[in-house]
């Protein structure tokens, strides 16, 4: 016996056109535009930092911060081949970028507010004449992405200058999102629900994990997004269980789920979302995972809701791990199945994965505000099947406001019966 | 006055039938056995090292190196979101990969030869339970990968175990490239070829760079590969003066250049080839660029072949520096135009930028064998023009081998004239 009647279910499928359209060059110039109005802003809150911690420079080498704080659009690709070019060091007067000849024209073009600083040669070369000309004395160094030998040439190069490992300062600032990095996720997010939209009616029995997961690509990078947030999962049956597996030569079959987790990256901000289908006629089994995990996702959502109305009358938000205990005590109340094992959320923005964090090993801070996270429990049962709803959510306290981004439906959905 | 008569370069495309087909599942299945057949070898290779410099343990965090030396099939989009999951310590006896829950499935499948070992919680926290366990006190580490503040918390953690920072040994074995290997990365080049020449009737006055850029990603990766290399560059005219730009929404213009530089996976193994492609008339100073630049890579090409001939009689092998200067003179000699301000070359396997380095800073030992690389001569002439010929080379002294890998012709094509 089926829960869902037969047939009736491909009348409620969302339509491409229920999603907004994708950005115009009109919305890019807005954003970039936005971008270069606001990095003073997210400069001064470093400088904030940088005082209240007694340095004056700040050594970045992490390429989300190279696009926040400079404009440089550096992403995961550009990295590994730039050598130390988009490396920069902040001080309190100067944006310094370091460029080899391949990107100075780039840092004059996208880091309109930096100083290019030619870099020829290893990085401990020019070290000691970077400084004195930045005329700084005491750098944190972003110690968690600086590998441990090019800290040490740096220090030999220059042991006049005390470098001070630090991690998480840029990472803090981002955490809280201007309204335009919250337009951007939500024009992301909207790239990628069209994409799905688009490809339910391909979705059938026999093709396999390999070419729905390009088939999605493909819809999101040429329906507005310049490239993916990460690779396309797409999972079908007992694969679904496992929450990290790639898409494989296995075909799509009849009566077993199929799990999409994606993302699209619009200007530079990313979108993250996971959709459990059903092909075919939907396992009673199946079924009843979906609707906890579901109501694991809901409990949380309206937990975030009940804390907005509690923070107008003054409490504190809640913290990441509360609110994962939350969706978790929903399945573990259920009882038949086991929680998921990682944790209930992200921050997203530039990176995928940014603060806040929302597992049961979070900082058990109050959540920042505004913000963008994930929402995404989940049910693995290995061998057997697996469920994860995955949204964006954007809460803001001070507007009393929590606004779902993803907007494709996160009921049943049954495709191919 | 055009160098080309008009009308007759047409029929000398290539034809994607030129080129190898892509590799089947056969082919797949003997290269994962020639790699599991391998593997010991490359631990030897390695315990070697360990043992000349006096270490009992390796600890890896490359993605390469897992790939390599374990077979967890990683590359830069897993190691993002994996964790501690994937690094890795050998011993004398034992290979031990790190895999918290979502992983110890694909450990068991990926990297038979290992231990899976639960990372759970920080990695400095299991540190030296995992120590102990392995039975190791010197601990070589890949000081140029692990981060500063990881490497001052596992030297916290277990201040009893030396920790002694290393960089490049794995990487000096990887430049020496088994059979199985090469043919990967020939398979690679044949479907880059295949890509491109399939790509030639599309290219016409108007369509953008990112149009081309994506049509040739999507040619690649139905074509036989697993993914891209690294994301394809597609430039036309002045763009292509930019040795690192990438496309834009600029359309391809009648009378200029057209500069593609992309690269195909193959079972984990890659291509990279660059062609500088002509769109409709070609002007006379363009062509005789392209002369310059193929004149310089065909130099190079026939140094590394005497050099072959040498060696057969004792001789030593050239340095990557010393076939760089033997490019570089060919476009100095002419005089008109600057040569190249990058290296001639670089080794290519599981990565795209391996060992040996053909720069001019590059190491003066004589060139490794066998093994694989790239030549890449060209002339960037700033707002105007760019031309850069790449192909892989496959150089085996003992079999006085020099295989071009890269099969799509290097003379001037030209298109939609």
């Amino acid at each position: 016996m089926s829960a869902v009647p037969r047939g009736s279910t491909s009348a409620a499928w969302p339509h491409p056109a229920d999603f907004s359209a994708p950005p115009t060059s009109h919305d890019r110039a807005r954003w970039a535009e936005a971008d270069r109005i606001a990095r003073p802003a997210r400069l001064a809150a470093l400088r904030a930092r940088m005082a209240a911690e007694g340095v004056d420079g700040f050594f970045g080498l992490r390429w989300e911060h190279m696009r926040y704080l400079t404009g440089l659009p550096f992403d995961e690709g550009e990295v590994t081949g730039s050598g130390d070019s988009g490396k920069f060091l902040i001080t309190g007067r100067e944006s310094i970028v370091l460029a080899d000849s391949r990107y100075t024209i780039a840092v004059g073009r996208d880091a309109p507010g930096s100083r290019a600083y030619p870099a020829v040669g290893p990085l401990a070369g020019l070290w000691p004449d970077l400084l004195a000309d930045a005329g700084v004395t005491r750098v944190a160094v972003e110690a968690m992405t600086i590998p441990h030998l090019a800290w040490e040439r740096l220090q030999a190069a220059a042991p006049g200058v005390e470098l001070v490992p630090v991690d998480g300062w840029v990472e803090a600032i981002r955490q809280v999102k201007e309204p335009s990095e919250v337009e951007r996720i939500a024009a992301a997010c909207a790239v990628a629900d069209r994409a799905l939209a688009l490809l339910l009616p391909s979705i059938r029995p026999g093709v396999t994990e390999r070419e729905l997961a390009l088939d999605l690509e493909w819809r999101i990078r040429t329906g507005g997004a310049e490239r993916l947030a990460f690779d396309v999962a797409c999972l079908a049956g007992p694969e679904a269980a496992l929450p990290h597996g790639s898409p494989g030569d296995r075909p799509v079959r009849s009566g077993a789920v199929l799990l999409f987790d994606f993302g699209a990256q619009v200007a530079g901000y990313r979108s993250d979302m996971t959709r459990t289908i059903f092909v075919g006629e939907p396992s009673v089994r199946d079924l009843a995972v979906h609707e906890v995990v579901l109501a694991a996702q809901s409990a949380a959502i309206d937990a975030l809701r009940d804390a907005l109305a509690g923070a107008r009358h003054g409490a504190l938000l809640p913290s990441g791990p509360e609110i994962d205990q939350v969706a978790r005590a929903v399945i573990e109340a259920d009882g038949r199945w086991p929680a998921y094992g990682h944790g209930l959320g992200h921050g997203i923005g530039i990176a995928t994965h940014e603060l806040p964090g929302l597992g049961s090993r979070s900082p058990t801070s109050p959540l920042p505000t505004p913000t963008v996270f994930s929402v995404e429990p989940g049910i693995y049962l290995e061998g057997e099947t697996g469920v994860r709803i995955e949204d964006l959510v954007h809460l803001d306290a001070a507007a009393g406001a929590l606004e779902r981004l993803t907007r494709f439906p996160s009921g049943v959905v049954v495709v191919g019966a």
